[in-house]
């Protein structure tokens, strides 16, 4: 099966280089910069482009793996052909490619992906969508080579997924920076953390996020809450400070029963 | 030597798990609930008391595990001696003693703890601080066959290194119950969050937050963040969304190179 990635970045890194293991056939890069075009091409011994009237006819399947924003427009691009076509986004529905092409669909793997740091694919979830049953069982085959965890989940259903990843790993990622600024600020390691936050990461394999809530905001502490905003000089954190405490504290009373069910 | 815990909470119960099995003597436990007392008490086999003035007089080591806004209240109550009394608390400084005993000091370590959920103490770091170096040293030696990370802080930076965890740790937690409880919301299992959670506390082990941090705000791509409030319904949720995206992005604009040298 020959393959056409259309795009060069973190996700476009890991997944081509994960599918060239696995013994697909990469024909060509494209990247609108041109110097990553090459860089991902060079690494993976195929073409590569930045120009979208370039890209190869002759493959099986094309990947487009750009900025949500630009993606429609990359989409129409490109010349329509009769082979499958698909997007790596979250929140971009199935139907940005319905009005140009007859066979399309979504691969979506749920992870965080850097360009220079390799993950264990086996058990990332890849979410898939076609718009027949042919092509999605054919997307499913081919991401059962990569993880043991493929799921077919709708444009909406998709949604709701990306929303929730935004906080489970863009908002929990931003809480480190905050973590590690307040350390650095005070001449203190950031790796103190590293154990806590490793575990805490662990706790929520075994019970609900909910069960595992523990700090100052679940017990409502108001002693201790206030002496931690006098330490917070910028007013930015102060806020997502109160702000996150009083969510806290919400779920924690509302929706003990609820969250425990998990 | 001879310890009593005042405290049956998450802290306490795992804390002196892991005393008794490097070889210390648990004397008795104290906690204002009896049921706690008697609980942590049988499991370790010593005595419990629900009464302050049953403290025994005979212990080498006092550790007060209580909630910050009981912690001086109980100090007061539990009549002095000659032995070493600290507390486990991030933001409390040592001087809560003073008043009160001759020696005493902090013994502080940093992770989240459940009592129903094992840890491994041996990369927790430890935070002591005492008012000798004799007892500086004991504290040291004592957590040294807990932890191969002791370190000797002041109170002022523990209150640092406190807030901090509650970002890490606290706030971080709350970000996996809001993606479980949007998953849940649209009858999506959390368990497809655990990959991307897991690798995200790893990432930071091997590059700084800023330098990890993904996702449409560190674009600042407002087309997809404008969808994604759409599909939150709770206002709360909402403010919480558009808060910490304003702060990824200031993060991600002025202070990259700061923190990419962490």
């Amino acid at each position: 099966m020959d393959i056409v990635f259309i795009g060069a970045g973190n996700l476009a890194t890991r997944l081509s280089a994960i599918m060239i293991e696995q013994g697909y056939n990469i024909i060509q890069i494209y990247s609108k910069n041109l110097q990553n075009a090459k860089a991902l091409g060079t690494s993976l011994s195929c073409a590569y482009t930045d120009d979208l009237s370039q890209i190869k006819d002759s493959a099986d399947l094309y990947i487009f793996s750009v900025k949500d924003t630009v993606l429609q427009e990359c989409i129409q691009s490109v010349k329509p052909n009769k082979a499958l076509w698909v997007h790596t986004a979250g929140s971009i529905p199935m139907s940005v490619f319905e009005s140009h092409i007859e066979r399309y669909g979504v691969f979506y793997p749920l992870q965080t992906f850097s360009k220079d740091k390799k993950v264990n694919f086996s058990n990332i979830p890849f979410f898939i969508e076609a718009n027949s049953e042919k092509d999605s069982q054919l997307l499913i085959n081919i991401a059962s080579r990569i993880s043991q965890d493929v799921r077919v989940v709708s444009s909406e259903q998709r949604k709701y997924i990306h929303l929730a990843a935004v906080f489970a790993c863009n908002f929990t990622n931003h809480m480190y920076a905050i973590s590690a600024k307040l350390l650095e600020d005070h001449d203190l390691p950031f790796d103190v953390l590293l154990p806590l936050i490793q575990e805490t990461a662990d706790k929520v394999t075994k019970m609900s996020p909910v069960a595992a809530q523990t700090g100052p905001a679940v017990r409502y502490d108001e002693n201790v809450m206030d002496k931690q905003l006098f330490l917070l000089e910028d007013n930015r954190l102060k806020e997502i400070y109160k702000l996150l405490s009083k969510s806290i504290h919400t779920f924690a009373t509302n929706m003990s029963y609820e969250q425990n069910k998990l």
